[in-house]
């Protein structure tokens, strides 16, 4: 599979591109300005280097992020949002006025 | 754990509340009309009835989702949004407009 074709349909196709938990906690993260890799994994405590690295991977793909890597010494590399991964700052902003709109659960009426 | 405390960040409940593709999938199906949950499931080709019943609760105890059992003959019990879930029309409207935005993926540069 070399091509990455994405689903047509606007929410399939946006759950493919911010595919669980992380993605979207690695956008909010880079809504904040540039990161390296180990700024990111910092800031992110439980992601895996193998979970950072593919959804990274991911983003560049799509061109959500741009990755830049500096020749210094030592090598830096940092990753930023695209202006169109920058629009995903509108999205992240209707999740997170809505969730807090959400209460609190009432606790379970299990035994 | 009886009560059910959500993250107090904007971003992190919402991934909370929205766990995983299938849940932000039972929702947009819920936008379209009030389901049975057999109708869900069959709306949702690949969804176990573990996961479903698990989002729809999560849901209900969230009151994101209103489960309404008619005592009929078969039994009939039907799920559909209240108003705080009704708002997650503009979450996924949001959602779906940016990913329409994003070209499908360079082919992959490897060999």
């Amino acid at each position: 599979m070399t091509a990455d074709r994405l689903p047509e349909c606007g929410v399939p196709r946006f759950i493919t591109l911010l595919d669980g938990p992380w993605a979207t906690l690695i956008v909010r993260e880079l809504l904040r300005g540039p990161h390296r890799f180990t700024e990111l994994r910092d800031a992110l405590p439980g992601i895996s280097p193998h979970t950072l690295t593919s959804r990274l991977r991911l983003f560049e793909r799509h061109g959500i992020v741009l990755r830049t890597a500096y020749s210094e010494i030592p090598p830096r590399v940092e990753y930023r949002l695209t202006p169109l991964g920058e629009g995903l700052r509108a999205v992240l902003d209707t999740m997170a006025a809505w969730a807090l709109t959400v209460p609190d659960g009432e606790p379970a009426a299990t035994a």
